[in-house]
């Protein structure tokens, strides 16, 4: 099954260059990406009008099955949000109700250009049931303390299989609301599988605060001295690193991920990632939930991501648009884990945007790397492609299950979370 | 003419209450909005299929034609931004430029819900041409100080019509731009007519201390020595305000129009919206021009009104999603003199947008009015409707001129100006 795109502009992402030119997908995978393709009879031809194909955005934190708290607890304190409205929701969580808010959260990703999520949510194999049949590209992090190491490993070895549309990678949720005990067992179990490990750190002042009463010392030096680290891995929302930590980061080729939207809204703070930037770290960008957020949606995090540090570092030039693209891009798909998603080329999967270079907000032409990032919105995609399958297209779904089906099955739960 | 809207919900912005009804136009104007409508036999009806309908946005602070320079100077230092890119480009307009220009921001605004503007700019007449034949509502702002003050008086007096789709403000472009005897001139006219006036004011720091330096006041305390804010006004931008100047806007029933998206990606500041809101000032939303910012859209501003207050308060409850609806919204209309845009009631103009609540960014139903706020995006535009005419629906544009033509036009300008 060949689907080839003609007559479009074309980033790879492998440059900041844009061309015109064709793309072929062959099953999953991109198969041609030139100037003109004369291979095989296409089965399947879309003219892109001189819009633009780019690799998919990658969310690189997100607890997607959390859109039933959407709206449901803003402009309240931190404390009452967390424990007075979100806490006592998931309590009432029963069998299939993961799985039917996170078919709700991907359709929002696909209006996003969002191709994969970093989902870090209890009950794996709900997020993978309903990523598989809506055919979107989920990464499982263990979060669940409850879960025995032994399951841990288990998914690690069925779930990460060669061109898988789900992987796992090892996980906490933070250092604050995890044993030592349980930090140890899944450090041990990394080392075994030479695996990263992934959590939220640094996210708050308290957070920090609380870690260096309990240890001693901040988080990322606290976890680094367990061998947290060891093999990679990163953090979601560091907003609070000391410099030391950022070295300990830089050490370990760890990926910084970065969620402003949600830090903002829950008065969190902002994270400094020009510095980061300039240590070399590596930045990919996620939006969180929808409980905090409250939307799944790239571009807003893209604009904050450079803008926020333009204003807090006092200089408009800071944070230049493309490398900020690149992280919502290249680097998300490095934080995730899939090397095969980053760009455009030849073997990679078909995970695939177009971008509506008619929309009003992309006119005129002046830098389209920059457009996006600084005046685009969900609005400009024009279609969402994940592992050579036409899932969005203008404006419409084409899943292979009942958009409005989804929708009513989650306010169902909602409304029974809520009472 | 009647148009009925069937299976709505409807958020008048009278309250905050949502409800289930109908409501219908008759030409320009709301004729009914209720439960059910039984009155003369409708010429055309739309099912809203319970999608919400609400009054349009009001750009409360703009440069339409500004778009010309959307993402040809981004991420440089500030003056190079405006004395090397903004201004060379501005230099070289000819007749009709504003005029096509003004024409491709529309468009934009269609797409964001914005169903008016407070458009300071350039060639009045280029504006007004352009508004009407699109069908959009543009309050125009003297800008220019080569105008002579009996020009402003002159178009004041013409195109401040009732039922008008374009009115007209004074205003001058900022203190540290305009020379004092303009200044007062202006002020003398706006005496005058007991009109208001409007310019940009506490935009950067550098601002408030060149007026420091030039006048021993800060700009608001200067301005109100002349007799500025006699008749009201406000100012555009208001980062840097002492608790002077607030008390003096407060004195004068000024508005507050922010901007905070051209804020942070200028490094401009942070506007201490909370402290204003506090001392009971009234508080407007703009977009800035797409050179700053760079896109049209009331979405992405709405959210940073709050999100912004949140965290440089260090606290998630302020800042009422509700509350920012409401500046978008009725504070706007108030802004921009369109007392009759503000709300949806009987004999008000239908200016009225239908926000689509099935965009899975809409769903589950928790809060309609917060989840517009925290989670829309112009994706979430279904219509806009401008004076009883639907501009744009489903994400087509319905306005008598050639969309593509529109575009087109603005890229040769655009050419042309940065050669």
């Amino acid at each position: 099954m060949i689907t080839l795109f003609k007559n479009a502009r074309i980033l790879t992402m492998k440059s900041s260059e844009i061309f015109s030119g064709e793309l072929a997908v062959k099953d999953n995978k991109i198969f041609y990406v030139g100037e003109h393709y004369d291979g095989e009879v296409p089965d399947h031809v879309i003219d892109c009008e001189q819009n633009l194909l780019m690799p998919g955005f990658k969310n690189a934190h997100a607890h997607t099955a959390m859109v039933f708290a959407r709206s449901c607890a803003d402009d309240l304190p931190l404390h009452d949000w967390l424990y007075k409205t979100i806490f006592p929701m998931e309590e009432k969580f029963e069998d299939g109700d993961i799985y039917n808010l996170t078919k709700l959260g991907i359709l929002e990703y696909l209006t996003s250009g969002i191709t994969a999520a970093f989902d870090m949510y209890f009950r794996v194999p709900e997020i993978v049931k309903a990523s598989e049949e809506l055919g979107f590209r989920s990464v499982c992090l263990a979060t669940s303390s409850a879960e025995p190491i032994s399951l841990l490993k288990e998914r690690f070895e069925t779930l990460n299989k060669p061109d898988a549309l789900c992987s796992y990678v090892l996980g906490i949720h933070a250092e604050y609301t995890t044993e030592e005990e349980r930090i140890k067992d899944v450090i041990k179990l990394a080392h075994e599988l030479k695996a990263p490990i992934f959590l939220h750190i640094g996210e708050t002042e308290a957070e920090v605060k609380g870690c260096v009463e309990r240890h001693g010392k901040t988080p990322v030096k606290y976890l680094d001295s367990l061998g947290f680290f060891d093999y990679g891995g990163g953090g979601f929302h560091c907003n609070f690193f000391t410099d030391e930590e950022v070295e300990i980061f830089k050490k370990h080729n760890c990926y910084i991920v970065t969620c402003p939207c949600s830090n903002l809204k829950l008065a969190s703070g902002i994270a400094p990632l020009y510095k980061y930037q300039k240590a070399g770290l590596t930045i990919a960008i996620g939006t969180d939930g929808a409980g905090s957020n409250n939307s799944l949606d790239m571009f807003k995090e893209m604009y904050l991501v450079s803008a926020l540090q333009k204003v807090t570092n006092h200089d408009p030039s800071v944070m230049d648009g493309f490398d900020v693209l690149k992280m919502a891009t290249v680097n998300g798909a490095k934080a995730l884990g899939l090397n095969d998603s980053d760009v455009l080329d030849v073997g990679k999967n078909a995970d695939i945007i177009m971008i509506d270079l008619k929309n009003p907000a992309m006119q005129p032409i002046n830098n389209i790397a920059k457009n996006i990032v600084y005046s685009g919105s969900k609005d400009c995609v024009k279609m969402t492609m994940i592992n050579g399958k036409v899932l969005y297209y203008n404006h419409e779904f084409f899943v292979d299950q009942d958009v409005n089906e989804i929708i009513e099955k989650a306010n169902e739960i909602t409304k029974r979370l809520k009472t």
